[in-house]
């Protein structure tokens, strides 16, 4: 069996300097797991972060080829990981076992995915002017731009997604594949988990001879913050809550020197259901609809919370459809403790609201959540009441009945920054509705058309980011290939030997890649 | 001749709603110029954002060629201006004709250059993920990417480039070829220079039919705070000093939506003065440095602000060369009365200091800036001292001799972010001194050799950046046609029938655009 020794890993050996423990718990049960994490103290986190540091400027100057293995070597590393391994994974988050070994793929595909584009080298974004000896009345100086890693990043995972959020997630991929050494803040939710993966990456590390500091991962209570504000950390990625998101974003800013935090937060993922659809297949939309609603336990970032549907017999007919389907589906296990009970809360300050009235769903009790719907007076939208605006994160959602088209724009134009908006709609629908389409792309990362939004594929188009609070930067992604650039800044070489440039701008074009020379895109070498 | 009003522009229409005026002045003789401008009123700063939302929406579907088209005419109008447009704005700034009649072309050479970064289409990002309906054990949907602006931009101009950094400058025209509504806070030290290329881009929306509101701009003191705050304002550009940028950032940050500030704040630009190159030619170093150092009476970000050297006979004969060669620059008019109270201060702050040594400089008396030159004992850089670190804004520079090559690598660890970093260096330095250079691309968004940093080419490769304080975002860039990302946010379409696309996504690629189809770059039709 694999032993879990608990100690910070600190650039490529174990440590557990401090006195303080944490403890893992079984998610279904309660009750703590008997294994102990030792608390890194700040010199840990110093060490991490200095290590990170100088590991750095060795990691940069990888070719992106080492780093594609570097990548593949992490992913082989995990895709490794014994059963053993998966029943631990669920034990910490009462997870069931084919979501997470979906899940295990998912997060190796991603890494491998990076690896693709590393290979690809666009992330690189060449760019060359050639010098203009003879331009009147200046010369132009030969010029030549790419991107580079930002710096050492610290990286919170999130407790819904252990694996493709957390250690080896798509921050960590994406800021490795940036060349930059990354320092995992372990999620108290999963730390045996996180302990498989960051042994899985550190083993990979050793394999491919790279240097050590380029990962650390600490465990604790409040070390978080430490490292937010280390001097040598130079950009956070975060999934999680808004609170938690922006009292990252609140330390980075009031640093001496600030950096970016790309936090994903908070988001409804409002899905409108326009009148032809409902006409056509109002049935099987309450019953996807509800699926949606439900997968998961409704752990999804993604997860539909808000339902919007113009007055009408059709969907009345609907409503009673979906408040049938809500109230079948069975209670389910939630990723912990203090989950279930933020979902209570979540529940009661919605079953408190005058204007808000309750469709579906068995009362609170006990250690699962129930499923439940809701209904909200469609002031609440247009008056911009901040209870509708908050997710509820666990299997619920809400449906607001609009009086008209016009209402409906109105009630779109009070939502925040989402992750994603839905239409479910027939032709003729997007005939009268298009107008709804710009409305919506302002205010959301991810457009479907009758989809369900808790599908969030890994791909060079997906956006995962939105307009605050769905995330703290509406210009990154957490998902997709894209999410590389979050963790890039460009730099300009003026007049620099041909050897001495980096590889992406040397003429012979060693890297193979498409480049932006002179105003066009080739990849012929100069 | 023209008619300056000194009315605010607000979304096409002149208004002075308020009763205060602010009033421009001779940058030469300190008197007040026969010009009032009105202070812009909280309501007409409201005016101008609700006019920009709405111009939003219409703005950013416009076609790549009808904003490119728009960039074009703006730099028609503002070519058209005449003599007396010149000789106003030589007044407002003391800076000489030739010099704006320069900044002029510069300025409409970076509008044009916009527009060919959009008919070239490549800002777009453009990336396709076609539909895997039989993949297992999950299909994948169709998903399609591509950069939309981000919304209504607040623009704040910079003093010491009147033109190319102010009302129509790289800020303006890199947001409006986003798509970017623009509302610019006139720069108070040149207003009537503001209302003349006002009124070009007004001229030009007009003959684009163009919604008015894409472009407002207000005038008066403390104005800016509304707009920053103002909910519909999506972004801010911003060129000055750290204190102004890091008053906006913290503006910005603390509004119930947070959004982006790209400033441009502080850079000491260090040059490093390597061995070979003072042996071979030090006296010539030495004339062309204290050429760059007063260049504009020092008004540059880029003003080279620390020069280094390694403790030698041919540094020691350089700082000889370099301290005549200082001692013999006239002095300067600088912008304004203000500009000119800042480099006395921070003169005497120099002066003040026991570990900095006065080389060579008159006495600061009259209304004009006299170039001077200093030497601080390389334990402040060593030790991180604040004074060092800033930018004093003027024609001076500080020398610094380090002991060895090692003391200078760990001089230039000290440094804070830059926008450049230079080396005069030959063939033989290069080799011996290659350590450098990954430190530099640390500290620095441009690395020139053997050039002076106060040439800033407009163009694709350009980076006009840097860490923090250099910039408040060390991601991008204020000068050159990667500006444009600053301003641009992803968006994902998922299963969206062709026709309600937008064009950069539609299988027939209508635009014509480099798209990364399933993992390839290509610019064929589906």
């Amino acid at each position: 069996m694999f032993n879990l020794s608990g100690q910070n890993f600190i650039a490529g050996q174990r440590s557990s300097a401090g006195e303080k423990a944490v403890f893992s718990y079984d998610a279904s049960t309660g009750e703590r797991l008997p294994y102990q994490f030792a608390q890194a103290t700040a010199e840990e986190v110093n060490q991490a972060a200095q290590a990170a540091y100088v590991a750095f400027a060795v990691f940069k100057q990888t070719s992106p080829a080492e780093r594609a293995h570097l990548l593949e070597s992490i992913a082989n590393e995990i895709d490794a990981l014994d059963d053993q391994f998966i029943s631990i994974v669920c034990q910490e988050t009462a997870l069931p076992e084919a979501r997470i070994r979906g899940e295990r793929g998912r997060t190796t595909g991603q890494l491998r995915l990076f690896a693709q584009v590393l290979r690809r080298g666009d992330y690189l974004g060449a760019r060359i002017d050639q010098a203009l000896p003879e331009r009147q009345p200046l010369a132009r100086p030969d010029l030549r731009q790419y991107k580079t890693g930002i710096g050492p990043v610290a990286v919170f995972g999130a407790s819904n997604f252990p694996l493709a959020f957390s250690t080896a997630g798509g921050d960590t991929a994406s800021a490795l594949a940036a060349g930059c050494p990354v320092i995992v803040k372990a999620h108290s939710g999963h730390m045996a988990t996180a302990e498989y993966i960051a042994t899985a990456i550190s083993t990979a590390i050793k394999k491919c001879a790279l240097p050590d500091g380029i990962f650390s991962m600490i465990y604790g209570q409040g070390v978080g913050e430490a490292l937010v504000k280390h001097p040598l950390i130079k950009a956070v990625g975060f999934t999680g809550s808004l609170k938690g998101g922006q009292a990252l974003c609140d330390l980075a800013a009031a640093r001496p020197e600030p950096i970016p935090v790309f936090a994903e937060m908070s988001s409804i993922n409002p899905m409108i259901l326009l009148p032809e659809a409902l006409k056509v297949r109002g049935d099987k939309i309450a019953a996807e609809l509800s699926a949606s609603v439900v997968l998961g336990c409704g752990q999804f970032c993604t997860n539909p919370g808000l339902i919007l549907g113009i007055k009408s017999p059709e969907f009345s007919q609907f409503l009673i459809q979906f408040t049938q389907h809500m109230a079948q589906q069975p209670s389910q296990t939630m990723l912990n403790k203090g989950t279930l009970q933020s979902y209570q809360q979540g529940l009661d300050a919605l079953l408190a609201h005058a204007k808000i009235q309750h469709l579906a769903g068995q009362a609170q009790q006990g250690n699962q959540a129930h499923p439940q719907l809701f209904k909200a007076d469609v002031s609440l939208l247009l008056e911009q009441d901040e209870l509708l605006q908050e997710e509820v994160f666990g299997p619920t959602t809400i449906v607001i009945e609009v009086e008209s088209a016009q209402q409906l724009s109105l009630a779109l134009a009070g939502l925040r920054g989402q992750l994603t908006a839905s239409l479910i709609a027939e032709a003729q629908d997007l005939n009268d509705f298009s107008v709804l389409i710009p409305l919506l792309e302002e205010k959301a990362g991810r457009l479907l058309l009758n989809g369900y939004p808790t599908g969030v594929e890994v791909c060079d188009a997906m956006v995962h980011g939105g307009p605050y609070p769905a995330t703290s930067d509406a210009r990154g992604t957490s998902v997709g290939t894209l999410a590389i650039e979050r963790y890039l800044r460009p730099v300009c070489y003026q007049n620099y030997p041909d050897h001495l440039l980096p590889p992406a701008l040397q003429n012979a074009n060693p890297l193979g890649i498409l480049r932006l020379v002179n105003g066009a895109m080739t990849a012929a070498a100069l």
